[in-house]
């Protein structure tokens, strides 16, 4: 065994863009335009928000349906396409349409074709109306650089979905997200999305890169405030501003997340776990919750 | 039914204080003072520190075993006392002694006598040397104001803690800790610790109080930063400062956690965990995390 420390060395942007509803055809190239600036920054990895192409605050099941594609519709090809042109990796959302069923999902694309694809889990307000929930679990997909996790938005508020990516060996959780401010949010303080993200990070020793929308769409705005955490819980880039379309960019070493949840002599982060306890507890129909 | 807001009120304390390594008479007398002063500010509710009674940094297990008692010894005796003398409920840490085995525990006694115990599951460093790990789950105790869980400092790691208290009915986290500085803490943000009680309270809709020590034990700091967090995820009091004694007082409504679990017409932040999906995945020695 050698003392030298192995690298792998990634870098990662974030698309903070604003989508305008129904306007598919122009918030694709718009992606495909920021994505472009993204790779002349250098990055490898980018992520884009949540229903990128397609707006969030669908009017109607028929506004989502007719908005929504496969994933051999004309967005995830014409990212396949940059992907492959430019040899980076995207993870970004996008309205699913299978049969009748619609999912707010995001893919995974590399140069050399589609790595995976991701469905949340864990839906949002209205939501529930258009959409169904994930039924995809919470898949770790290997690529030449790493190993990446999905959550979108929403999902970030359940600690499980942080574990259950860390637990099959994720090295970053990638979160396209439409976050909404939150009207008790004291302004000296970090976004409370934002604190999820770190405290996400820091326990289970992971990196998270959470791309957020900007902008109003019929009445609702979005908090921006896009940012990237290393596997300790701390910004790298970001908090990106609350108004403006920006492109955050870090450089990381994703070997660092599986060095460090080894804490010390005695301590593995994720090994420290007491399932002889949770087993009966946790992730069972037993307990729903309290009234 | 009625419009009218149920109130749970309460007025809570956290007394950052400093043991000094074996000397137990005069920790349990400090901790007697500082109580009194909670009180005279009002609380109802006071947390002491792990290990208050003994300090933290033993040099061998003789010397933390001697230093333990179990749930009848002197200082246990001591907090009852005052707890009925004043009307007050206490959760305090102590080095617990039961036959020959140690834990790092925490008793909760009010008014009336004991009301519970609580044993750290996860222990950190050089404890793994002296205490057992804890076997008691963690329990939700009743009390007249609400319902109590306790995790002790590196419980807090583990998002599995909060959820657990939540699941059961915890409307507030009482958390004695001997928080350590960490290496790479920014100076603008909160301390990792304080993220990680803000992150937990929030996606558990859960109050959090947390009572740390300052000073150093044969060359270990501590972080002070005691801080008493809302349920919505929001600092109420403190955080503490990192050097000198101080009691922080919060007064808060109780029912706003279990009012706040209910965050719109179609989401409560429990039920709408995916358990569909998390029982095959969580709590099961299946994932016992990656290399």
């Amino acid at each position: 065994m050698s003392d030298a420390v192995a690298q792998s060395p990634l870098t990662i942007a974030c698309a903070q863009m604003r989508p305008e509803i129904g306007l598919k055809h122009e918030n694709v190239e718009k992606s495909l335009r920021m994505i472009r600036r993204a790779h002349s920054l250098g990055a490898q990895l980018v992520v884009l928000p949540e229903l990128c192409n397609s707006g969030y605050v669908f009017a109607s099941r028929s506004e989502a349906f007719a908005l929504a594609e496969t994933m051999e519709g004309e967005t995830v090809l014409a990212w396949l396409d940059i992907a492959k042109e430019l040899g980076v990796t995207l993870v970004a959302g996008f309205a699913e349409r299978e049969g009748d069923r619609l999912y707010n999902s995001a893919v995974l694309v590399g140069p050399g074709g589609i790595i995976g694809r991701y469905r949340k889990l864990h839906l949002w307000g209205e939501e529930s109306l258009f959409f169904e929930r994930g039924n995809l679990q919470v898949p770790v997909f290997a690529t030449p650089f790493g190993r990446i996790a999905c959550a979108i938005c929403y999902d970030m508020w359940f600690p499980e979905v942080f574990r259950l990516a860390a637990l099959q060996g994720a090295d970053i959780l990638c979160v396209p997200t439409n976050w909404v401010p939150m009207k008790n949010q004291p302004r000296e303080l970090p976004a409370m999305a934002n604190i999820l993200a770190m405290a996400g990070a820091h326990s289970n020793s992971m990196f998270v890169a959470a791309a957020d929308r900007v902008g109003e769409e019929r009445g609702q705005p979005f908090l921006g405030c896009s940012i990237i955490v290393d596997c300790h819980g701390w910004p790298v880039a970001g908090p990106a501003g609350a108004v403006d379309e920006e492109i955050i960019v870090a450089q990381v070493n994703l070997s660092d997340a599986r060095k460090a949840r080894q804490l010390n002599a005695y301590n593995q982060l994720l090994r420290d776990r007491r399932t002889d306890l949770y087993q009966e507890m946790l992730g069972t129909s037993m307990l729903r919750g309290p009234g």
